[in-house]
């Protein structure tokens, strides 16, 4: 039967076997997967020990329709979870998706999802892929992802290893996706929230590189097994801010972190031509960068830039400082920080 | 601050990081876990490969909660994923749960859901436990559960390989739960779906293993590795039905499966007590038994029963047989296959 060229097939019409089909056909194979999608459980070929953690997208508080295409979100997710695999000195081997969408969608958005979910991983973690996953149905898009990573016989770099005497480093955009943000919440001040749409094409064109951070971040996968073997004693990605995620490294570690304003400006003041505040980078978040700690005499994967010292612990309620000064860890806040720029 | 007695904490009044608290607190370690909850990713001690799974519980299409406690959620959202491990002859080691729940949920319920899971897994799969997770909001509960296991050597059972001489066997309850969601639909045909809040207790004690089945299922998760020892040909876990599942292990090894109406009668014709039809063994869904094949002269774990044999494919439309006639796949109605005794 022929449609209406204007009728766009929705999840609801085509149902589970068909939309996972048209789903299955964006994905490429993950190079550990002895057995893929289709069985009980996908089945991954394993050097060492594993890591394992799920991070979810929920329409509405993590993301709008009107500012992420779905290949972005798809980017997004797998993104944030290859972060934190990478940040345990792992390399990322596989993905799982579970994704519950209205009845109503498109089932191109869910192909697109599901090409950003590729391509993110071709880019930024090539071997690993989607292998498995479920369709269900709900009111909003809740899509939760899992990604498994493998040890390949080295120690995980947990949290809890900054040592005084470590020197701090980062690897990644710091500061960048908070811009995005920013950019993006300065546009919807009196809109609807859905004036993105319109405008988003605008702001692409304005701010691409932070427009970029914030809706597909590009964190450095790879360097998370470089930074292992190079001996990092900790290490995490950061997802809410650097300075809440190096007071967590802090606390984690009972240790000081100690920021270098200088170090920080001459590293990551400028990034892709853009001037980056300090404050963006010690309170915007969702980079998904590295945040790591060596030993003073370690050499550094190139990527990685010194931008502080693990000192002593002197007070449990001072766990980071800049220049010495006492900082108060916070996330990103667009009503505070202003984009360079930024209307 | 005293609190009224019958005021009710919520989810949104108590925050993530409370509620993760209360949550964690009632979970035990996964004996594989050298990470567990609290870094970007939990570590798990591995031995040979692994096998992943991801299942999702909406609210609404998967569950009620008039009829499902936080508890047999919980529990049934580890079963479910247990039981596509060890269809693959893995051990379970560990889940990841990613939790999506309007605001205004109890946290209590979130608790409830917690000791559901970890109690599943300390009855099915001793050693197992929930590593890591995530909270979120969404105007439903989304609960969607990864289960990781581990192969230890041995070689994953995939469906594919069932070959004609092969014998067919099925471990665990077979139907019951099936029966289960007759009876909740039944009580519910002229209602408005809360009817089951109230007439629940009775029907646990009119029927409790048929409600237990459906609500808890008890999948026999130790069986998986034990028939991958016997030299089980093929494995799936039965979730969708028997005619179903079966019919899809036909199709991925090219061969046709023949069940035998008095072996099932014999084997599974009287569970705990009650009366279980051939119907609704071959129809029922959701009681995540394996359902497996072995060489004609290997010796079946206790535990399994055999159902029928594997023999040529004949037809790509006769995958299935009952007694030599050919059989249509189709799972659980309500409306057609009657509970004995249930109104």
């Amino acid at each position: 039967m022929k449609q209406r060229e204007d009728h766009v097939t929705t999840v609801g019409e085509l149902g589970e076997s068909g939309v996972l089909a048209r789903v299955l056909a964006q994905l490429s194979d993950s190079d550990a997967a002895i057995v893929g999608p289709g069985d009980d459980c996908a089945v991954l070929r394993t050097v060492g020990d594993v890591v394992v953690t799920t991070d979810t997208m929920i329409e509405g508080p993590d993301f709008r329709l009107a500012w992420h295409d779905g290949f972005e979100l798809g980017w997004k997710l797998a993104a944030t979870n290859l972060s934190d695999v990478a940040a345990m000195g792992a390399r990322p081997t596989a993905l799982t998706v579970a994704l519950a969408v209205p009845r109503e969608t498109p089932v191109s958005l869910l192909e697109r999802i599901a090409e950003g979910l590729d391509a993110a991983c071709r880019a930024l973690a090539p071997g690993c892929g989607v292998v498995g996953g479920d369709l269900g149905r709900a009111p909003v898009i809740v899509a939760s992802v899992t990604a498994v990573g493998d040890l390949e016989g080295r120690a995980a770099v947990l949290r809890s290893g900054a040592t005084p005497g470590d020197i701090v480093a980062y690897a990644g955009e710091l500061g960048l996706a908070g811009l995005g943000l920013s950019v993006l919440f300065a546009e919807a001040a009196d809109g609807d929230g859905l004036a993105h749409s319109r405008s988003l094409p605008e702001l692409w064109r304005t701010h691409p590189e932070a427009i970029a951070a914030q809706l597909a971040p590009a964190p450095p996968i790879p360097l998370g097994v470089a930074a292992a073997e190079a001996g990092a004693t900790a290490m995490m990605d950061v997802s809410d801010s650097l300075s809440i995620d190096a007071g967590r490294m802090a606390v984690a570690s009972d240790a000081r972190i100690a920021f270098d304003a200088e170090r920080l400006r001459l590293a990551f003041g400028v990034q892709s031509d853009v001037e980056v505040p300090v404050d963006a980078m010690l309170y915007g978040g969702e980079d998904h960068g590295l945040l790591a700690t060596f030993p003073a005499e370690a050499i550094l994967p190139t990527g990685f830039r010194v931008i502080g010292e693990v000192v002593s612990a002197q007070a449990p309620d001072e766990r980071i400082t800049l220049d010495s000064a006492p900082l108060t860890a916070r996330g990103w806040d667009p009503y505070t920080v202003q984009y360079p720029g930024a209307a």
